[in-house]
């Protein structure tokens, strides 16, 4: 069976299999379980991960304890607290499993010696970051000129899976409405 | 004086004369009066803008033709509508000018010929794009978490010469507050 980081990484770019190898070797493959913490705030942030199977919620507590979503990832994803982990200062961000997850942990050292060592890898994570700045400015969009019942059928439409994995309570904090509203709107 | 774009560049990474002079005979220098579009809703996006001087805004327009601004940009920044630059479709957003505005214009064979090229621009444009990209998720949170006050005291903080620069009709836009609501949290 294919490699999944292989397949994914291949979606942007072809490697040799001595690249791939040379890549591979750069991760540590970790397996959580549901419930467990890949990032809390307050602490450093070693790893970027790419997920190979599960589901992983990133949130943040505001000041009055209550939780914000502002996403969440699957197999074939890239997850952290991104800005934690580009600067190596302390999460602002929880990053922790909803289901059994199992990743693969890249760690600041090796992103900076791939990008180095493979002109490669820095046109992956640049293809990468781009696709994720423009699914961020989507959100903003998004939170900016819709209602609750429309991102809630963008939700629908983009993610359909995800309403079979994410606990009710949890969509309605991704989407910024009450558990009861949310009812409302997929009923 | 030094060049705008080398010290610009020289931020992330050194470059040679020569490095730089190839990387800038990629570039066209264009200047818009106060008013311009740089890009327009439905048409193609040929560019990404370095801005030499000036102030931009990038907005959306909504079915009920109400005006959302997503980011104000000036000197030393970019800016395009990055969706329809990096897929080469029709552009959703606006880009016009608050001043007059002086641009160095990257097409998009060019911004790909640079990547490809140079090692090094493809790892100047990834520092861009993790800045750009951890700058849109804090943009997200701000939005999930924080009320009209709080936003507009970041704005204060991050970006005080905006305050100066951009009329207030278009910042309580920014913010998602009525024209009254910012007069109020100004004074």
């Amino acid at each position: 069976m294919a490699n999944p980081l292989r397949t994914h990484l291949e979606k942007v770019v072809a490697f040799t299999d001595a690249e791939f190898e040379f890549v591979h070797s750069h991760f540590t493959r970790r397996r959580y379980k549901k419930h467990q913490f890949l990032v809390q705030e307050g602490e450093l942030v070693p790893y970027a991960y790419f997920i190979v199977s599960g589901l992983v919620k990133l949130g943040y507590t505001d000041a009055a304890g209550k939780q914000h979503i502002i996403s969440f990832a699957m197999e074939d994803w890239w997850e952290s607290d991104f800005q934690a982990f580009y600067t190596q200062t302390r999460a602002t961000l929880t990053l922790d499993c909803l289901e059994d997850t199992e990743v693969l942990c890249l760690s600041f050292a090796n992103y900076q010696k791939l990008r180095t060592d493979l002109h490669k890898m820095e046109h992956f994570f640049l293809e990468k970051s781009n696709g994720g700045h423009i699914a961020a400015q989507r959100r903003i969009l998004s939170l900016l000129t819709t209602n609750a019942r429309e991102r809630y059928e963008q939700v629908v439409q983009q993610f359909p899976s995800l309403l079979q994995r994410v606990p009710k309570t949890l969509l309605a904090a991704y989407l910024g409405v009450s558990r009861e509203t949310l009812s409302r709107l997929s009923s």
